[in-house]
């Protein structure tokens, strides 16, 4: 089993680039490149540490700036070969950093106001870019079934992701979900299993297969690659800062659902700080819940170092997580950085989704309804500084959470005449 | 109004870079750029003519590659002034040519297939690239309401650029639409009237707005913008190209709805070959129709030279089309470059959908199954060369046209046990 090989030799044997081991983020103790996510000295999470000190500078600027115009022009600081954009990958990345002037205007932002729009992606939101880095994982470990549990997005980039890479794929959800999601899903031809029971029921169930001989081959993109997989929301780090001229933001509202996407942000700015490719600067990140599912929002205002679960009752259901993994890192950067979190009701959600369609025609999911909410809201409490540059995270697509807005319709109905057209004021 | 005024002048008023007039297809009668669609002497359809006289062809390369990761970086070859980036747009184009392998596979295609993949635009069809031209084009007549009739995609294009260039939109649709439908269109805030009708009848009172005083200042895309609307098309044949390393295709596959799009990949074709981009050397056009709604194809098969109406009766709504203007001009040059046109029924047309999304990946629109679907026909047929590089367009996306692939589900449901697993026989 690769878990065994890999993690009982004193030195990796796979290709990963400048990844050079896993690191725990509690008690700091080392191990070799494997599919583990667990540390075994104290149980906290695992994550990736680099080995950066070849690159000079200039060059890794120029090498970037020569890249592919997705995810693969930072292979230098993800953990994957050199040569990952020669093979089969749906190549997400390098969406559009949008300079939303309309919508600055509305909300009285001055300091330049950008939608970091990743409903551009292949199957259209941020998974893409995680499920990327851990399908590179899942070659290197000589997995060939790559799964997950999902209720949403992660279902079809993974579906799709292990299409291109030929790989088998095997997605486990709740059995009574929607039927548009399970089309969604289903329509790459993968495994799609329905678990009798609840989204909780589906995780567990997934845990103990990780630990079965049955499961033995299988990469969990979010669970035994979760290393790997959490690597890839750097990347949008990375993009933000060359898209705004290899500069920082000032601030950065980001979407919480387990805070990983929040804590890799941070270390890919904080990363391209000690590279010298952005000068050091201060900058402040925001984490941005529902209301319905604000238990990171609530320990915030508390003054809390804990995170109390909750249970999720809210239409932003890819950011539904009630215990979340990553909450503490969360709390521990916002303070640091000076920033905050801060929830919005469904009813601002369903707001912000229809104010940032109408400045700048993006349809954005749920979850991007939530940080513009939460902009938006921040602004208003003079918490978020107008005069700053200022980057909201829109992670996926409006047309996967069409309910959401199902009330917009016909501004007017009128017959196939020119008096009805005058009629209706529409003249 | 703006059509008199740059009609009457004797040379254009306008900036529209080097569109240089508007021409006849049918009699080569110029007249100065403005808002008309059809000539004066013949009632022919318009077309750009442009000036590309002072380009060199390696400046003009440079300049290219130098350019935006969209359509603007084709500028100098479109309809638009030299500032066209620095504007606020949706910014639609250089979507992935995905090298297809594991379709190329299952196809017995040898000699390289690819996809070229324009679910990745904006609002996730090609029309996003065909509207951008119309958008500046109305700037440059002064037009402030973006209008259109639609059925489906090009609301939403519509919709979501005027709101980015804060211009009005005012989207025409039969009342009757799915609900879903309406939604995608209405959430950019737009005007979205409900025509009591058919689309024929919404047509039929567009045409009628255009020609009386209440329409002044209305730019409808496709009419009275629609020599500059159809002209975004040529950027499928520039980025075809330019991704295949500044070489032109063997063979590439298009969809048929008017026909347009198919013709101006051609111009497109023409436009690099004479302007020393490609090497001069044969290529084939293949035009792709569902079977419900197969006009063009049936003229191909018979010989004709003109397409006789048909009603159309297809899932690929996007195509359904059964009077396409552009018809004969595609016959001819299906016919001019040794290509065909050839037709799938609904049943093969989601066969091809889920073929594509099996092997890469790639949720397509039914529209993608249509030429998905014709390309393995023209295949089987011998009619497509296996040992030639061979491209095939997917202009829109899955997600819209969900009800097409609805039968997919679940493989397996189990209880949340590994005993279930083993017994479904998914280990």
């Amino acid at each position: 089993m690769a878990v065994q090989t890999v993690a009982s030799s004193g030195h990796p044997t796979v290709d990963l680039g400048s990844a050079a081991a896993l690191s725990c983020r509690e008690c700091s103790h080392r191990v070799p490149l494997g599919p583990v996510f667990a540390c075994e000295e104290c149980f906290g999470p695992l994550e990736i540490a680099y080995d950066f000190s070849a690159y000079d500078t200039e060059e890794l600027r120029h090498r970037i700036e020569a890249g592919p115009a997705n995810v693969w022009r930072y292979a230098p600081l993800l953990p994957v070969p050199a040569n990952v954009a020669d093979r089969p990958h749906l190549n997400p990345g390098w969406t559009q950093l949008v300079k939303a002037d309309n919508l600055a205007r509305e909300l009285g932002v001055t300091g330049g106001l950008y939608v970091k729009d990743d409903s551009g992606n292949p199957t259209h939101s941020f998974k893409d870019r995680v499920v990327a880095q851990a399908l590179e994982a899942a070659r290197a470990f000589g997995f060939t079934t790559l799964s997950c549990s999902s209720t949403g997005n992660l279902a079809g980039a993974v579906g799709a992701a292990a299409a291109r890479a030929g790989l088998r794929s095997c997605v486990f959800i709740p059995h009574d979900l929607e039927q548009g999601k399970v089309v969604m899903a289903a329509v790459y031809g993968g495994e799609l299993v329905g678990i009798e029971g609840n989204y909780d029921d589906v995780n567990r169930f997934c845990s103990e297969l990780i630990g079965d001989p049955a499961g033995e081959g299988w990469g969990f993109v979010n669970v035994n690659l979760r290393p790997y997989y959490a690597e890839g929301s750097k990347t949008l780090a990375y993009e933000i800062c060359e898209q705004l001229g290899w500069r920082l933001p000032d601030q950065i509202v980001v979407p919480i659902a387990s805070g990983s996407q929040l804590t890799k942000i941070d270390k890919g700015l904080q990363e391209l700080i000690k590279l010298g490719l952005v000068e050091d600067r201060p900058y402040k990140i925001f984490g941005a819940q529902a209301e319905g599912c604000s238990p990171v929002s609530t320990a915030f205002k508390a003054g809390h170092d804990v995170v109390r679960p909750q249970k999720p009752d809210t239409i932003a259901k890819s950011l539904a997580i009630g215990n979340p993994a990553d909450g503490p890192y969360v709390l521990d950067i916002a303070r640091r950085t000076g920033g905050a979190v801060e929830d919005v009701t469904d009813a601002e959600i369903v707001d912000a989704i229809k104010l940032l369609a109408r400045t700048e025609g993006i349809f954005a999911e749920t979850a991007g309804g939530v940080t513009v909410g939460v902009t938006r809201k921040l602004l208003k409490d003079g918490v978020l500084d107008p005069g700053k540059t200022t980057v909201v995270l829109n992670t996926g697509d409006g047309l996967k959470t069409l309910d959401a807005v199902a009330g917009t319709g016909l501004t007017a109905t009128i017959r196939p005449t020119l008096d009805s057209f005058r009629e209706a004021g529409l003249a």
